[in-house]
């Protein structure tokens, strides 16, 4: 432990739990950043206190304004700089003398634009270094935190809370998949749009992820590394604990966004990157789906013992296409054990098909369901499953339309009570799933084709089940979950 | 033109448009198959005549029934079976006495379960062609018919009426993907589960829908062909014509769902599957997602004239993800044209990146979006484009959240002006980039990473814009576009 790091890390327990917020550029316009990203943090109840900076106004957003961060009678924990490029060297002098040691410049056109922006940088550099402020920054798009309900960022939106921490080199990128996450009723515990990394760079903040206790994955969108070996040292260190989900933008074409054709020198920077991401232990994935499918599933599933998948299915296609997706993943889909058909047999018509994938095609009774599930869970052979169909529905929004009474004679009240039992019967086997996984401590992940009801949906999200929509993104997650496992063992063996 | 396929034709005209239907095994209970698919036909308003086939009820769900079809006293286009597989073969006798020439048999328990089922199925099959009747199934699933709203499949659902044809040899995938196009709006127009295909095949149904000008597209999900050569040949004259999208069960473990290793033979069937289906000018994808993501965009999209793409976006990053994207599927991202960088210095500020993708960050105006598109389009080096964030949104329900009156004095008449002003910002867009792929003949496919607004979903369907929530289904799209496009300019150069 350095005591650069302990500074750092002092520093980015002020960004991401400040006590206190002054914002500087902060105005009553909502068509300029200053007054955007203030009735962000506004709306969203910040937990800390805010003090807007602007030169003439008193008040902004009906919060007493100050003329400097100077005048502000209190300390300030974080200083968020929203004001054009050449404004800013000055406004970090002020944050120096006022003794604030963080200061989060959103402000863009300095390195990204060209030499004088790199002129600009440069400057900001010394001076923040000068008085001992970590800069964050500049370009930046913002920072949220769950922990202090701090929504400082250049996108009107309520994330949700969770346990996922990201550093993004995108801003974009980062605020889009946040309202994925939102989609996919996944929280996010931090995130912040590193900008330029004028100072603190991606793997101070990898680095902090993995000390926090309450962070469970992480996601890193990179497009380039300061300092390839420290990155590499950090990640592998973070890795050991917690799951470290890497998205390279610019692998093609090597951050140049314009670059249309490959070359051997870019192809070996990519394999690079691949050979040495795998050693470290990251997750590397190749879509943003993929990017938040895997860091939210990552962070809840048990690690398996190996790399063998047992499926469940009530539709022979679907047990077909998973098992090819499971093949081409480089998983196994073994023969199920003697003593696990004999149970099997016990459950199931004599038409079965004996086999992994087990295919419930037509018996619809969900305990069956669950009890083969448990049984297969049991398999010693199988390290972990993929349950398709595990939620069926009946489809009573098509009961619901008038023909349909008309042509069954089943009324709305019957419709009604068979939504009901299903409702029951789903969360039954929610629990059940969630039970086993606690008690055999291997991973299920779940696929479910339809959209599920709002109210199923929200014990989904309280539960966290990893449940997707279609089965190649199931298979996806659990082909990176055991990637992941398999490091974990080698780390722990040695 | 052979006369058998003329016969086969008529009975599939008779499948998929029948202007009367017996259902031979109808029940008013809903919980067996012979009452729910019935309910189901009834309750999407057949625009045929329905004949109910039950030897005991003198009415089944409000309907006039009779004791057997010979009893029938109309014509029957289509005799649907859904009675136990040991009752199939008399049953399709009556058919043949009554004189009619289509049979869809549902029920299973035939070839799939063993050797008493395959001699079931030689039986059947023999009966029915001393009749000249034409076999679909049996153990089909069912069919969809847009043109006479026929929903006679073993799923309580109203798909959505389309371009979209669609055979598959599973029936429970068929199912989903209809689920699947009402959530991506997304229409068929007939769809088949083909069962077992005792005597109807895959390449019948393919040749039917070959020759329907209604239908813009075919989708074929496949586990084993019946007839390689005859198969591939079919294939090749209608993908001349028509995008044809095939999606592969049991490529690693050769339809033997439980096999979990790889082989060399299996290796090599896949490898002769994959070059034999190219050489066809079949779409080969792999995934479910991709499967119905092709088909509906290569049902609409023009031609593409080369493998140049186009980038348009509003952040950085996601520029470089979609550039990767596009290089990983063999497409091309080019230099732009030294006229369009003038055309674009002219209304973009001078910090622009100067390439492609040209990234209008912090832009917001909507008419320079469009512009820059027209621009993009007109560039003689791009053959497709792709439109990144062209459809921006306020995040109006966020001003919607008490706090946000509150800390902005913003009210919620000036919200709903914005969203008025927005909602007719994206309509524009909308328009503007038909409009620009129907003057200029090039396709756009385009990404919105938020849930469409309920109004502005239903014009997205209304117009079929190819728009996909990530970049990469973008890219996926015009990368098998773009394939297609090359083996039909191959085909036209011959």
């Amino acid at each position: 432990m350095t005591a650069s790091w302990e500074k750092t890390r002092a520093s980015l327990d002020q960004l991401f739990a400040p006590k206190s917020l002054a914002m500087i550029g902060a105005t009553n316009k909502l068509n300029k950043w200053g007054g955007m990203i203030l009735a962000n943090v506004l709306t969203n109840r910040f937990k800390g206190k805010v003090f807007p900076v602007n030169p003439t106004s008193p008040e902004v957003l009906g919060q007493r304004a100050y003329r400097s961060v100077t005048d502000i009678p209190e300390e300030v924990d974080l200083a968020v700089v929203v004001t054009p490029a050449v404004t800013v060297a000055e406004l970090i002098e002020d944050c120096g003398r006022k003794g604030i040691r963080t200061v989060l410049v959103v402000t863009s056109d300095f390195s990204e634009t060209g030499p004088e922006g790199r002129e600009r940088e440069e400057e900001i550099k010394r001076i923040a270094h000068r008085h001992g402020i970590h800069l964050i920054g500049p370009n930046s798009m913002g920072v949220f935190s769950s922990s202090v309900s701090l929504v400082c960022i250049m996108a009107m939106m309520e994330p949700l809370k969770g346990e996922i921490s990201f550093v993004s080199q995108s801003g974009n990128i980062g605020v889009q998949m946040l309202a994925w996450g939102k989609r996919l009723k996944t929280g996010f515990r931090h995130f912040i749009s590193s900008g330029n990394e004028a100072d603190v760079t991606t793997q101070d903040y990898l680095r902090y992820f993995g000390e926090d206790r309450h962070c469970r994955s992480v996601m890193v969108y990179l497009e380039s590394i300061k300092g390839r070996a420290d990155f590499l040292e950090v990640a592998r260190e973070v890795a050991r604990k917690k799951p470290v989900v890497v998205f390279k933008g610019g692998k093609t074409a090597s951050g140049l966004r314009a670059a249309a054709s490959h070359s051997g020198a870019l192809a070996g920077k990519r394999g690079m990157y691949d050979a040495s991401f795998r050693q470290a232990g990251l997750i590397q994935v190749a879509t943003t789906e993929a990017f938040i499918d895997c860091a939210r599933s990552l962070a809840r599933l048990p690690l398996p013992k190996g790399d063998r998948v047992g499926i469940i299915t009530r539709g022979g296609g679907w047990g077909v296409i998973t098992t090819d997706a499971c093949e081409e993943h480089g998983l196994v889909v073994p023969q199920l054990a003697p003593h696990t058909i004999e149970a099997l047999d016990r459950l199931l018509p004599p038409y079965w098909s004996r086999g992994n994938p087990i295919d419930l095609v037509a018996i619809p009774n969900i305990h069956i369901y669950l009890d083969c599930t448990e049984i297969l869970m049991k398999d010693p052979n199988i390290d972990g499953v993929i349950a398709l169909g595990a939620f069926t529905e009946r489809a009573t929004s098509f009961m619901r339309r008038p023909g349909f009474q008309e042509a069954t004679g089943i009324d709305q009240a019957t419709v009604q009570a068979w939504e009901e039992q299903e409702g029951q019967a789903k969360e039954s086997v929610l629990y059940g799933i969630l039970g086993l996984m606690k008690d055999l401590k291997k991973p299920i992940v779940t696929v479910m084709g339809r959209e599920p009801t709002p109210r199923f949906d929200t014990l989904l999200r309280k539960e966290g089940l990893s449940l997707y929509p279609t089965p190649e993104r199931a298979v996806r997650v659990m082909a990176r979950l055991m990637e992941y496992a398999r490091y974990r063992r080698r780390w722990e063996n040695k």
